[in-house]
């Protein structure tokens, strides 16, 4: 038997997911605990309407860039809800830290669900004072915090990731939500990583916003972004490492690239979910002048409306990736690009320094009949490349998402 | 018997639509031509993807904001064809100087149809020669030409105002082509007004400018924006007032003011034409700080997938329409806001100062099932306003977009 590893394999990581009656049946309740306070980084929504959690945690992050608690409710997003909800908020924070007899600023808080309905503060406060005890670092607790962040996803969103560095073994895990964008104002993103890693405050801070802007960053479902979404780390230094202060750290670079790869796993899984969806495409640009160009290209084709419909269709459709790519917002030479459609296993090139080329279309259209596909722009302007991951536009998208509220 | 009147009805403006066998039945070529020069402006699509026509127009008009006539082929957009599109377009510009005896920079050209095939630079140059000399001011032509200009448009799109000014009477008309955005590629707008006032030409592209942004800026229907988009106006002078200079001029602002209405008219025709859309649904932002900031919450709103499947499916997601405000770009507090949704009839509150009213479910989702729906936000920010025009996503649009592109 395989154990799959989960942030339970963290040194002094401890959880539980409970059920407070927020959401009828399901686990609605998550903790993750670190046993000594760990150095903390987050990034959150950029829409201007925030719910009061987002607020609370930037504040608390900001304070001393330290952390000993994640808690997270689901089943309502605490957005919207005015003096009612910022109280409810903060009172979430002061019974965690008061349970954990922690000062409030190393308390983050998230909330994911329905957007403008009360915040049920009572279920939430008792259902911390209640499970707080039942903290563990069994495997067990592990996948009930998985679960306990979820609204509509239809399945946990888990990743683990180890590596060497100073001959001691660092081990990091992580969970996310996401993103069915299905059922209404449940669109949050989430995603919550800890680290036995030692690293200094402000660097973890500076890789978790490089990381977070290849991988969370750079998947779309429909373009909307939350008022609720955020993704923090903590990092608690227990594989007793000499502590990391700088890029030029050689465990640094191995750092960077480990969290990369769990951070863009769990965004491929949300995408995965994107319920509705028929299609999980990569998208690449190779050859640009900048990463950023590379990028703002990825996220051009990947949030056309008309491409995704395209996608949908199985229908090589190379005139609205370029039309896609021309209102990017960066100069941008079709007469350059080459373009290459197809699935997992075989690309075909469809234009070549921006001409048609006369492809198999019956042959293509096979290709794109396949769940995962790709598409790669070389832009042959530079060396720079860019990566995301998106979903089709499909009918049932639009059934899904215009279903009545209630 | 009402006559209805349309360009041929503007003095000095005679024109013609014609088949050239581009299209396989229908006219695919319209030419306005105005017996004396006339001053002109146009504004050009955002894409940095521009189709050859698109190119050559705008380097026309900047010459000496000058033309006297505007041909303009529909079937094939002359875009992405390099080197052999290039040599079309310059060929139909030149055909036509050539015909009508004028400077070849008094001439705009424009294109709509598939991006990517091989201009079919004979058959237009042929279809110039051989109807050229058809060019009438019978009404009938003004028809042939407003439906020369279709692709997958259902209906050709005219307006025609008239107004007094100095004692004269002045008359304005203009015709336009949609963005049904169904058929892969051929989502070109394009619109042509011609006018008989007498108006000094930089004071004419300002207004032009200024009409585009509250009309056809101010419209959706998936966010795209064509290789083509093209709207041109010709004011050829021969009403014979005093020539207008200035925006205090008391005939300006009447003038700007009719302009406006015409382009709104055709804004609007054209969204009604979005072929899988099932709504039409006007957008009102007031009591903003700027009209600026008004518009770009239009069009935050106008253009989020998640508020369009929601009109579509008749639910009043408040909660998804102050997202999209929360991702407009500019700094906006929910707290203040009211919100209002209906039909043409009847409006109902669903947020005051941000926070939900206690609004009769079932009441809002009949008048919402109307084909014409109104979405009103008010920001208590400020005393200016915007207004906007989309429609909604469906199912059908997810299906008329994914079908292959041949």
């Amino acid at each position: 038997m395989t154990m799959i590893k989960n942030i339970t394999n963290v040194r002094g990581i401890k959880c539980w997911g409970a059920h407070t009656g927020v959401k009828s049946m399901r686990r609605d309740l998550a903790i993750i605990y670190s046993e000594v306070p760990a150095a903390a980084a987050a990034v959150f929504t950029q829409n201007k309407v925030r719910a009061e959690p987002v607020e609370i945690s930037e504040r608390n992050i900001n304070t001393n860039h330290r952390a000993q608690v994640i808690v997270c409710n689901a089943g309502n997003a605490n957005a919207c809800t005015g003096e009612q909800g910022r109280l409810g908020a903060e009172a979430m924070m002061k019974v965690t830290a008061e349970m954990l007899n922690i000062p409030e600023e190393d308390v983050i808080i998230a909330s994911t669900g329905l957007i403008g309905e009360p915040f049920p503060t009572e279920d939430v406060v008792n259902g911390i004072r209640n499970n707080i005890h039942k903290l563990s670092d069994e495997a067990k607790a592990g996948s009930f915090v998985a679960n306990a962040i979820l609204t509509t996803d239809t399945f946990a969103k888990e990743g683990f990731v180890g590596f060497e560095h100073d001959g001691i073994q660092i081990n990091m895990g992580g969970i996310a939500k996401g993103s069915g964008m299905i059922h209404p104002n449940m669109a949050t993103m989430l995603a919550f990583v800890v680290t036995d890693l030692n690293i200094e405050n402000k660097l973890l801070d500076k890789t978790l916003r490089y990381c977070v802007d290849r991988s969370f960053n750079m998947i779309t479902v429909d373009g909307d972004t939350s008022t609720n979404d955020m993704v923090a780390i903590m990092a608690n230094g227990m594989a007793d490492n000499t502590k990391i202060k700088s890029e030029s750290d050689p465990g640094y670079i191995i750092f960077r690239e480990k969290l990369l790869e769990l951070l863009t796993h769990l965004a491929k899984l949300i995408v995965s979910d994107g319920e509705g969806a028929s299609k999980f495409i990569e998208y690449k640009v190779t050859k640009a002048r900048t990463e950023e160009t590379a990028r703002k290209l990825v996220r051009a084709i990947s949030d056309s409306t008309l491409v995704k419909t395209a996608m949908f269709g199985r229908d090589p459709n190379w005139g609205r990736i370029v039309a896609a790519c021309g209102n990017a917002g960066i100069n941008f030479n079709y007469r350059k690009v080459n373009l290459f459609l197809g699935d997992q296993e075989k690309m075909v090139q469809v234009l070549e320094k921006g001409k048609p080329l006369d492809f198999d279309k019956n042959y293509i259209k096979k290709l794109l009949r396949e769940s995962q596909i790709r598409v790669h722009l070389e832009v042959n302007n530079g060396k720079e490349s860019g990566m995301g991951w998106g979903s089709d536009l499909t009918t049932d998208y639009v059934l899904f998402n215009s279903v009545y509220t209630t």
